[in-house]
Order: C-alpha cells, then sequence, then structure tokens
C-alpha cells in the first residue's frame, strides 16, 4: 500500500486562523492515491487543526472571541507562567481542539463538504513557524 | 490494500445525538476487510461525531445541557449572527467536538469498549439532511 | 498492507494525566512498519486522549485544575448521577478532549514534535484499568 507524507511549514503572524486546505489537496494530488485517507498532524502543543465554516470570515473573528473568554489569560490558579501568559492558554485551547484531522480520500479528492476548510488555529501571540505533516495512504 | 468507502446520509430533528454505531458496524462487515481502521467523518460544519457514552439516555441529556451552557445562543459579541441564532453556537461546538472519529478494526469488528456508541451531535434546532462517510482501511 | 495491533491495559490511580508514548512508540517499532500511521484508541467513556506537553509538569497540574473549572462536579442541572459525582464530568471532559489520536510514522519512528507527548487523561478518582488499542498501518 503507498503511503505518502508531505511535510510543510507555515509561517504564522500571532493568534488567528489559517486555512491550510488546498496545501492538503496538493499533498493529495501528488500522492497518486485515489481511495484512502489524509491524516493532518500539527508538530506542537501551543497551535491546533480544526476543521471549520470557510465561507464567511465573521465565523473565524466569533472563533477568536470564544475561545479568549473560554480559556482565559492570567487565570489566579495558573502555575505555568513562565513562557508567558499566553502559553498555558495556548496549551489548553490545544487540547480542546486538535493535534490531528483525518479526511477520506475519495476518486483522489479530499471529501470535504462544500463549507469545510482546514486551518491551523494558533494561539500563540509571537511569530511562529508551525510544521504540518500530511499523511496520505490508501489504494492508487 | 483495500479501501472501503459507505456514504449515507442521516435525517436530523433538531439538537440531539443520534447513534449511528450500528451503520457504522455494516460498513465494516461490508468491506471485508479484518484489520485495520473506520474512520467516520461528518460534511459539515454545525454538526459534529463523538463517541459517548450508550446505555443510559441520561447521560445524553446532561450532554446537551452542558453544551448550552457551554456555547450559549446570543453571546453580545458574536458578530456571525444572520444565519440564526443557533448557527453560531453550532460551529463552536463543533470545534470543540470532533469531525472525524477513528476506531480500530480488530477481527472484522469495531474495537468499541462496552459502553461506548458513535453518535452524531446535532447542533441546529432545524431539521437537516446530514452526510457520513465511513472508510474501511485495512487487511482482509 | 501490514496492520499491527498492539493493545494494553493501564492501571490509573484517580484524576490525573499519565504519559503512554513510550508504550506506543514501542508499538511502532515492532510492528515493522517504516511509514504510515498509529493510531491510538482508548475503549472508555470516563477517561480520554490527549497530545500535550511532556516537559514541564506544571502545566499538567494547570490542565486539571482548568478542566475542574470547565466541568464542574454537581452542576444542579445534571440528572445522570447514580454512579457518583465523578461521572457525568467524566462523560463531558472525555466528549472535550479525545478517544482516538492519529499520528504519523516516518522512518519507523512516531513523528511527534520535540514536546508533545500523548497521554491518557484519567476522569475518574477511584482506581481503574484502562484498554489501549494502538493499531499501525502503513508499508514496511
Amino acid at each position: 500500500m503507498p503511503v505518502h507524507h508531505h511535510i510543510f511549514t507555515l509561517a504564522t503572524r500571532g493568534q488567528a486562523t489559517y486555512e491550510i486546505t488546498d496545501e492538503v489537496a496538493r499533498a493529495v494530488r501528488a500522492s497518486g492515491i485515489r481511495d484512502g485517507t489524509a491524516t493532518v498532524f500539527v508538530r506542537h502543543t501551543s497551535c491546533s487543526l480544526i476543521i471549520f465554516e470557510n465561507a464567511d470570515p465573521s465565523a473565524q473573528t466569533d472563533l477568536l472571541a470564544y475561545f479568549e473568554r473560554l480559556v482565559p489569560e492570567n487565570a489566579p490558579y495558573f502555575v505555568h507562567t513562565l513562557e508567558g501568559a499566553d502559553d498555558m492558554p495556548s496549551h489548553l485551547r490545544m487540547v480542546l481542539t486538535r493535534t490531528s484531522e483525518v479526511i477520506p480520500v475519495i476518486d483522489a479528492r479530499l471529501a470535504l463538504g462544500s463549507w469545510q476548510g482546514v486551518f491551523l488555529f494558533e494561539h500563540r501571540r509571537a511569530p511562529h513557524r508551525r510544521e504540518i505533516v500530511v499523511t496520505v495512504m490508501g489504494e492508487t
């Protein structure tokens, strides 16, 4: 069975969502695999992956506002504070979302719904270089 | 390596959990695959998937009550409001749960624990038709 | 395509995170698979899996403190209460984290980032025996 890995880096510029659907789709096309799965994996503990509405940017705005309230900075009981006020919230926001997303590949295409996009969800304020692995497996 | 996709639709009737374990198990049997994985994927951004207690319906009741409080409707800071008061909460409840679940297949059966069921978690009030893809991969 | 399952049990001693990265890595080595994926799956509904910071134990402390607040015991609206005050919160904490984690296998190794560890996240206070399945698939 063929396995195809595609590794790429993404430069983030603060807390936001960054769509990576096209890059994942390219990895699927390059793999030559017609049917199987694409696993997207992020190799970090202060950013995460989500599949989310990609049509209306206002949904992304509300997502960020919601997570700011759900996991506040400077909670009085936090003890893991040496790496900055946005570090521990990053780990918690990551735990509440995902490190990997698995998407079926059908007829050599990602089987996403009409409004689904794959996003890196950056939780740190400072710029970071984030490494993402796409593993496509299946039959050609 | 054989790959078997099974695509089905589920008609939902409002905010609730809908068990789909039997349909996923049928896809595994139909695939002829003995060992591998079953990936369940939902092609939408306002419903999600969970693996959850399937023995006692009171756990489902509390799940819904909890998510109503965790992600309230009409948060004053929401700007994505054109599609109804239950739309933005749907996207957030989806982000906090899952778009795919991956389950081992051992001896041609889903390796779920005794109390685990696979559920579609519908976050919209209006009836919807939801499309679910089950991808079974492995060895026969 | 080779598929290798490794099933093991972990004895938990109350609400905490238990690192299982080494056991998952051993399953990958034993499989003889060079490229593919490792799927880690927990067969229970009151504990879960996370990929989390494994360098600084204070991050684990804050994780537990945060989840105690995010999903409190004895919420006045809970009806699923017969199995103890920590039971329903367990199911909700599980829904907010994961039942499976999928990790790429590259050159016969887990492609985890420097600070990523795989953890069982136990949500019950009493000791439990937890069954975990690691399924490694790919090409040798």
